[in-house]
């Protein structure tokens, strides 16, 4: 099987088994967990911000951030096909009790223009706008990069009303390494950051948040509510210091996708934009007789997984365990299906 | 002073201030208050429902709808300019604990067929949907009413789809006399529906939310816990029963609306779309030199008062305090002011 | 009938009718009730304070304070009956997510000690303590007083931990009529203090928050996402600025509830605790063979109305639509149907 | 050091440190980690339930269920000294918009009785209540058991109020060995119960919460909007499957927490309520000069870890990493610093 469903579903390397077996660990609650520190301070250094925390999933960091950054009742402005806003089952009106506020197109070069004409002004029917929520790559978009520059001019716009910065970045390595810069030069443009140690770093479980040490204080706080709060958590941590290692096999991905995207364009019945595969998504259209939903059956039936995005839309995302092979074979099989 | 700001400035008439002197009251809070029960009667016979309550506010007759239909977590469906969403404070997220999808363009004959779009099929990642919200008059589409037929779509489809439909009916009487039809005709496509006494019909307070009777049971708790329970809430309710005498009234005001936009649009430097203005609402697009703003701070000068509605755009409302007269005034106003 | 129930029943007077009738109006929302801002400032200068906010509830004026006090997820601190734990619907939950905690017996000369023993130490596990709410006169403490040095003691330990102190005074002037003080002076120990227009003060509807300048400011939000923001309130405010003239008459109230309270102290089966008699309630512990369900039936046959508190309590209130002559009746039918 | 300050400090064996390096895992938020399904499965067998959900800490599956039994607004009923209430940072409020009622004792012999006339009619004054938590054993009860006939009692009330009933059973197991019955007994009366593998089951870790099949489908949603869904969870899940075979282990935490709590009740200065250690948890009464801080502190001045639990109270835990001989040794420092 070639999985191409998502880059969650990579496995742990025997680098990260072997680390989670010999973890140094304690427990983290108490503040005790030596390897969950070192990972909370890496992580902290490599994105450029004070201070770090661990937590279960990207959802919960992300959440987490909003709560931080944002009193009940707010509002927080982001893309309309954000993942806090399209794929987290509504909890920041659940947890924060804050209003997101979509705004469609806004994860472009457009954005700050648009974030500028949704801000309100102060009026007593209007919630106070206090977060701007950014995602680099942007998973809907199609792994879209948001380049430093115009993080610069969110965070310029943002400053200049008030309002916070957080960056859905679980996949932020993507982008730097799809931009060849250090990842600092795209986290320098916000308040908070949250990243991904599962996905293309192949952790098996895990995120990072990462801000100011007196945010990261206040987000602890709100993790152990949510029941973030996790014992001997080293045992995770040490697979995660592991795939902090790896951020550079991302362009091999990246690559592939590529190689996916060029050789999909060509058949009759799909069309790709190439421009919009700049890391290690691509996004299909389906412009023949067959729906997407069909190709995908049929595809899955030759043994390549994939899933629609969309009524006519197919999404194929390489990670580690997806090979220059299967993509290959992954080709061929498309080419005997579709059409 | 011509006030065209809103029709929220309307003042009680000399018979409602009679009818709350006279008022027969007791304590609402131990449903005891026989004018309020009347109040309450009459609101769920004239719109064909089973029962009403008694609300200080179109907002929280709004909001006492948001909470009875939903569970937290949800997601409410409605357009991205409705009053809901758009004036309320962010109070869906606030006090419900549900995340708001607005779409645009939802209310116009589109709108059924993009609601079918925004469905989202079962998944972990997707709040359950579980409440459409329409508004008719549609406030910031200028007034616009939303016909029978494509109301009947819309309840037809949210049937289907398990969703429950609640109306902003604040101007629900504007619609009803801008099409010449029993207001029945139109709020029998919904669950629930909220309209207000103050506004066109002038009452000083209060607004009535309709529905069956076990909706208005559920609802009159939370009214309790948002603080609406008021003790001899009669005095309101007898000047709102008035208010209920004075519906058919409102085409004045929609005759004033027209002659007034009609004579607008022949100003150079203005702009008015004369389809929309269909009841007391005029929205006029300012394309010459001068900047919305500076018109109306121009006309307010002369004794007009109107606000802006957007960065190029000013929206005027007819009402019982503004006299045929008053509108050839401002017209005339305008013209000396505009261009 | 004399309805015993509760000073929530109190009718309006014809000087409060007549109020209503005529007082000037406009629209509050846009801060332009010339009534509603007279009545707004009567009371925060009556009460010692900055400035006030119309709401048309007690149950709302209280929940607003707590939602302005709090962030979400902290705790607040009140009686283990609290009219806002007790009787207002587990609102601090649900509208500003903050988790109650109640201490038994804390409204008593007591209660300062045990403040300091519920506050607890800055830990992870454990929520931000960031408010006290009070209660003068203490509604299920049988209108018992709080006097001005208990206040002080609790606003002298709050301010040192850093919570703030708001008063849930729904009866303040009972407090400071039954002390025959200034309710400046009680006033003087809070943040923020509620008190009721209607009750013993007998206006149809409404009450005030009063505190600093700045706090009513951001009150004034969360009452319109509540839907307290009503238009022409200007009627109700004119009836309420009447009720501020009678607070003199409380002083009558107190004396029927002290004559029925010893007249009841007498007979057999029934019990009074008479010095928790101190201002306009009576609680009677029914010790004989009947329940005090049976009691308040065989009262209520006998055109004498009030309520079980508990399975073996009864409370009576008095108020303006009882007299000297309606207590007289009332322990004449008590005579008859007890024992 | 001998650690006693909470079994949460268990370090995972090497059996567990090979489970994970060796355990066959998926994408769990797919469903595809069989670890994690065979886990569930068996931890729902064990309890004699349907369905078992892994979630990364007890106080998420605590705050799942509160999630999944009740409405936003409702009340929760559970001892003043519940864990859910005590040291989960006010989450029922935060994060479910639910007013916790503590009840004092309610965790005891008398607790069903306290349960009933904490019960309140319907009143709309009162919110719904919908939810009984309990705690077996209790923790700050001192590790104490809840018998099942007590819990049978508690069940039987509840289902005759239509209240659901969750049980805190972090440390269910510990109340198993020490009534020596299958859990089953425990379990059965319950509609939910959360459990830990972490504490004395010495996994790093990760909690299980059983119930009925539809209870658990909708908890999961409640998982993913907290952040809860981990990916490759099964590397945890292998140590959970082997924690679980180290249940009978517990005997010889019990017994060395005997051994300890009569040690000590001989000190001068010290007193042990020794009937109330049941399990793996002795409370310690400082009854001398010293306060509870002074001894804790130099305790661990001597190599021996434990805390205060209140101002004149010291708890100690045994657990897997505290043996028969650290015991002595705890005892022996005990004996040179008391007194």
């Amino acid at each position: 099987m070639v999985d191409l469903r998502s880059d969650t579903v990579t496995l742990p390397t025997d680098d990260m088994r072997q680390a989670m077996a010999s973890a140094e660990v304690g427990d983290d609650v108490y503040g005790e967990d030596p390897t969950v520190k070192r990972l909370e301070e890496t992580a902290a250094s490599l994105l450029g911000k004070e201070a770090g925390l661990f937590v279960p999933s990207g959802t919960m960091g992300n959440q987490i951030a909003v709560l931080t950054h944002t009193a009940r009742g707010e509002e927080v402005i982001l893309d309309a096909e954000a993942h806090i806003y399209f794929y987290e089952v509504g909890a920041p009106a659940l947890l924060a009790g804050v209003q997101t506020r979509p705004v469609p197109g806004l994860l472009s070069a457009d954005g700050p223009e648009l974030l500028k004409s949704s801000l309100r002004p102060v009026d007593i029917h209007f919630p106070h706008t206090s977060l701007l929520c950014l995602e680099n790559t942007f998973n809907r978009g199609g792994g879209t990069i948001l380049p430093p520059a115009t993080m610069a001019e969110f965070y310029s716009i943002a400053q200049e009303r008030g309002l916070k910065v957080h960056v859905d970045g679980a996949r932020i390595f993507n982008a730097a390494v799809g931009l060849g810069i250090d990842v600092k030069e795209l986290a320098k443009h916000c308040d908070s950051l949250m990243f991904c140690l599962s996905k293309g770093l192949a952790a098996p479980v895990g995120s990072l948040l990462v801000g100011t040490r007196e945010f990261i204080d206040r987000a602890r706080k709100y993790r152990k509510a949510l029941g973030g709060g996790m014992r001997q958590a080293g045992c995770l941590a040490a697979a995660g210091l592991v795939a902090l290692n790896s951020i550079d096999r991302l362009a091999q991905d990246h690559a592939n996708a590529r190689r996916l995207a060029e050789g999909l364009a060509k058949l009759p019945g799909l069309q790709v934009d190439l421009d919009k595969v700049q890391t290690n998504i691509a996004v299909i259209e389906v412009t023949g007789q067959q729906t997407a939903a069909e190709i995908v059956q049929l595809l899955f039936e030759r043994g390549v997984k994939c899933g629609t995005f969309g009524p006519s839309s197919i999404r194929m995302v390489t990670h580690k365990d997806v090979s220059a092979e299967d993509i290959e074979y992954a080709l061929q099989v498309a080419e005997e299906v579709v059409g």
